[in-house]
């Protein structure tokens, strides 16, 4: 019983460190603000997560990393009122080698999409964090 | 005056085909479907959209069309209530040579930013239109 | 106290009353089967709607009825998902006044806010309603 | 006549005081600077919804306020860029009897239907509101 | 190593076991049709949502499975054009003890903060399961 | 081939300065700080959408620019999440020519539609304009 139990732990370690270690390839701090605000009220979801969503998901090889952060971009510049996960998944596309002139194009290709609204704010989210790298764009 | 008005109208097309083509790299039908549901009630909405979405937008060269569709689907599966484009932007994705798998595993990415009923749904369509065109999944 | 609950109830009646009223001038029926519909399983909440959305806020003198179609068309098409009362609000702006041609600018004037395929499928409930009623378009 | 314009007006009030009181179950201010934030420009708007949504709606008896709150915060969650509304209902929550815990328990149950990044913003929210209030947690 | 694995897999097999019990006690066949569904498309999704959704946050011991229903619902109706999902939910609210008329209650208290089309979609889809069960209503 | 390049340019440039003097109509300034904003990071896509957005669509003679921004503000608080915008055509509706009591109006009108907290983030952005421009309300 105490055994399955260790055993229980190990492998929840064995996603939530396969999770943390994607969440490392995405940003070299893991996105760790974001993290220790959950930790701070939700400990158990913060584990969860990075489980489930770094660990099962974006850990999968049908999609390389860049064009995981295609499609989280667009997912979240389409739900709007996203704006930190929005700046952390911009900032991991550049970190996983897409050019910043290919993130400011995924935030275009959305217009017809989702209309004008929801890209102008990404696109200030995008600026700001291009400002904070020194990228030149246009 | 004439003469003028004769550009205009040249360059119009000009924009028109260009995004008229697209479409037809998309679907060997480019769409003629939606397109001929859209002529019957707002003919010019149809020419205005194949001109901006396709010719002035998914026309640019900073993406190719794998990775726009990429993008394309998730706005549509984060949207909801689009299955005609949805399906459309599937087998858009198929066409322009992503693999069945890359398409499902570009839904199941969606999950943990969208929720799963909005997933769920996307797979659904996804599915119906494997069986369409007779694809073994998974 | 009886006497106040008389009261009450009149009081109830008239702005219930004023509703049902301005729910006849959008459609000679009321909207009566989705009232019935609603009546079915929350009678209340059809009282209370009436009551509300067209007794309190419908019948005020702000604006008059082709303009709060405009405003509602848009809500309706940019929440999508709501194919029976985008039906029913587009054939009321019909019935107060609106052209045709006025609905289907109103449903294009939606595009670059809330992207091409809610209005496509707005469109698509237009063109239906427009074929019921015998309506040429364009 | 002028009798009948006073009965109304009392019946009115007779909605408006019931929902009224139901605010101040939720919040020992009835959450007046908002209230005030509506008078300053649509006094009629804020009677108009404190009568429906609290006194039509908020005061039936067939759920308790609890039950009622924890699909208040839901709805919230869902819709996003909600903030100021947000707050009041999970500070309600806490005033009609919920326990912290069972708050972040109801936001962390969202997850799999909304997605993360909604959470996540409500999460933050909570943790604000739960720092005001010297409520530890987790 | 080989070792490790299998116990990796049998704890998989708990996370994925609690959640199917969950979802066994949510709807007597767990909700199989729609897990086949996802099983022909997606079968790594489908086994990584039952342990997540249901075996990591549904079966937290913080709430009853009546208030998980009750925030799952307000989830549900709030996103819209989730249709299946909230037949399942709904049949599952009724299944672990919530009356009919508290799930109907439920819905008309999202009618302020999410407007009437989405909860009327949803009051059909609640009439449709009510008749499908022989419940009247009200 | 050159000279078909000029006509092209011509063109393009005609339905850009069809769409710019629309803007200038809607605002003395043209939203110039957006449209700056825009122009750092994806110059194409500010020419695009104003040829687009305001060349093609709002330069359309199917309605006035009043009845354009009562459609055009009921998408956005609709919408949600588009405050900048959301101000920028609140501001162009009191240019155009509709009254503040009106615009007031419009933005009650959704209520039932949307639910009562999209509307007072609305009526926040409101408050403010007015205030800005020194008008009383109500």
């Amino acid at each position: 019983m105490q055994e399955d139990q260790n055993r229980s732990k190990r492998k929840e370690q064995s996603r939530y460190e396969r999770g943390w270690q994607r969440l490392l390839e995405l940003d070299s701090q893991g996105g760790q603000p974001i993290v220790d605000g959950l930790q701070a009220i939700a400990p158990d979801l913060a584990t969860a997560i990075i489980a489930f969503a770094f660990g099962d998901i974006y850990s999968r090889s049908g999609l390389d990393l860049k064009q995981r952060q295609l499609v989280t971009i667009a997912c979240l510049v389409t739900l709007g009122d996203s704006e930190p996960q929005l700046e952390f998944h911009l900032g991991a596309a550049l970190n996983v080698g897409l050019e910043p002139a290919e993130v400011v194009e995924a935030l275009m290709n959305c217009v017809p999409f989702v209309g004008v609204p929801r890209v102008f704010n990404a696109l200030g989210v995008a600026k700001r964090l291009f400002l904070s790298r020194d990228i030149q764009i246009p």
